[in-house]
């Protein structure tokens, strides 16, 4: 557990302190930071700034600091340092400037749970917005240079995320709330990258739904997904997939763009096939437009059975149209964020360094992924 | 236009500057904070509390001293009291610890713009949780005494609200999404109070729709509302009300508790009345509610004619499933509430004080009523 805000003293000038702490280090007879600092050949300043601001640090001498760090085994003060420090126990988080209609829902709920659990492990969340990726990297620099955040929850990642790479290189502690996915599309293989993340497992939630389906006797049973390459997207179409060939049944695809029309317009064309019985949409949005395409094949064409629609993110209007979805369970997904950033945050912690020496914590510990939770409702139930 | 972050200086401790800002008021002939503490009968840092921290000061001596600094007329030096202060360029908002479904969706769309405004100004937005309206006041407390905010922004306002009295009493910059409605019910006169706010017409909203549907040849047009006692609700029905008077026609209300389920029970009992032919809805929850009873209705009784339906707050699920809704333009509230903000934050600005003396602005420039905009779609067309 980290100091409260409310815990922090003002110790005055940084000078003092370093001294305090050097007097308390030769007692104990560690190596000093004026010895780090002579061997690499550096002022005590710069191997403050390692410690505790290393983005203002050059990465050759930064490189050379830690080496001379490791040698010596050089260990901070914990709390001596705790009082240094001008931590902020402020977690940044980017969010667009508009809200995001019934997708960006998810993030919304994320965003409430973030709140209650960084309160609840003494921290607050700061929001900020950036229209892309380099503009948001522009806030990361101005939100740490003014001391505002200790770090940040991503959201939103995709292959080749500049974002993480900025991150990484400036030893910013962060947690994302999405893996990083490969660029080739692979979803067997996540982008070779040690940062920590925490991620709803879709291929999971995707595949539970198409078994439920499949249990209830569907066998005609088609996916209702996004256009191929994106992460997300393509996990939920493995899981639908790997269901079907399982139970030795085709896999079909028709793709729409997210949108309640455009799922309407792809779930009618899948609906011409009249063996279809069940759409398994790969969000609430595409789902929501595939029902209103299945109750207007049920007036046209009354003579078909009833055709059930799964939808995905458990979003408040798949509740209020009685859809199924499968959802992202964001309280655990920000309680598993939380815990992710935490020791990255600690006063005593090494401030984690992912690109150039092996990691404090194993990958393992750093990579979470939440099992989604299949809510039922009406809409996948045929005889409704 | 305040400073940013980043224009930000450490000037060392407190005195210096002080002893420097005392030197230029001497040099322009003006009275002194040390004028100020000897006329007041305090000490110099009272003095200079009453102006950056009032929190700390106590009432009566914090009126001692302001009438003093209003006598001398006393100004301060807005350069060197920036470069004193320690201003985070923070606002606080508390948001529930779960999105609180199809209603809370505003107050994240909300959310989202206050963000990129506060941005714009140089502002950012800073998150905190609490169970009710005590704790909240417990984390204004803590927030402030960690200089982490120098403001807030408040939602859900209700009467005898005691956030408000506690931000009023302590002198905390802070506006309100929601205008102070008076505990007595009465929605043709707020409650006395003079803090900033930004609130939506949903009078206006309500008497547009109702007269929409009059233009479209509807007579017997009933009200779908909240229980009585809401402020919101009860103005909602007062412009559906002021509507159906004007045009001759009796107001019908049927009253349910806020959820889709709740309001299509509520519309059933509505439709008993065979010559309805409308249903205005206080929220999209209720109006969904309502559209599942009127397609019910058009299943069991053929004959009838098509029942139009209209919702409150043009939440995504409202695009969703075509229903008309009055927007609440939460950009423009947003945009409102940092206006409202800013003068209070100002380097240069007198802290506000609402209570004991008159005013630096009029209550007409604190209190901003956003028309909202009606979005017409399928579900109040019966001809569709």
């Amino acid at each position: 557990m980290i100091g409260r805000p409310g815990d922090d003293v003002d110790e005055g000038p940084a000078t003092r302190d370093t001294t305090r702490e050097e007097a308390e280090m030769r007692a104990g007879k560690k190596a000093t930071m004026a010895d780090v600092a002579e061997r690499a050949g550096v002022s005590r300043q710069t191997v403050s700034n390692v410690l505790n601001t290393p983005a203002k640090v050059l990465p050759d001498t930064r490189a050379r600091v830690e080496a001379v760090i490791a040698e010596l085994g050089y260990q901070l003060n914990s709390a001596a340092r705790q009082l240094r420090t001008q931590r902020s126990f402020v977690v940044g988080m980017c969010v667009p400037p508009a809200a995001g209609g019934i997708s960006g829902q998810v993030l919304d709920r994320f965003l409430h749970a973030l709140t209650a659990k960084a309160q609840e492990s003494g921290l607050r969340v700061m929001l900020f917005t950036a229209a892309d990726d380099s503009a948001q990297i522009d806030q990361y620099g101005r939100l740490l240079s003014t001391k505002s955040v200790d770090g940040f929850v991503l959201t939103d990642s995709h292959p080749d995320d500049a974002r993480v790479v900025w991150l990484d290189e400036h030893h910013v502690p962060f947690v994302s709330f999405g893996r990083p996915w490969a660029s080739d599309g692979d979803t067997e293989r996540p982008a070779a990258s040690r940062h920590a993340w925490v991620d709803v497992d879709g291929r999971a939630g995707a595949r539970d739904v198409t078994e439920r389906l499949m249990a209830a006797g569907h066998k005609r049973i088609v996916f209702l997904g996004w256009p191929l390459g994106s992460g997300v997207g393509d996990d939920r179409y493995a899981g639908y997939a790997a269901a079907m060939d399982a139970a030795g049944l085709d896999a079909v695809v028709v793709r729409a763009t997210e949108g309640v029309s455009e799922g309407a317009g792809a779930a009618a064309q899948a609906l011409d096939d009249p063996e279809v019985t069940a759409l398994v949409a790969v969000s609430d949005a595409l789902a929501l437009g595939a029902l209103s395409a299945a109750r207007e094949m049920a007036l046209t064409a009354p003579e078909r059975p009833q055709v059930a629609v799964t939808g995905f993110d458990n979003s408040p209007v798949a509740a209020a149209v009685d859809l199924t979805s499968v959802d992202q369970r964001t309280e655990e997904v920000a309680s598993a964020a939380i815990d992710l950033l935490l020791p990255q945050l600690a006063p005593g912690a090494q401030v984690p360094d992912r690109t150039a020496r092996p990691a404090a914590m194993h990958d393992a510990d750093r990579h979470v992924l939440i099992q989604p939770r299949l809510v039922e409702r009406a809409s996948s139930r045929t005889d409704r």
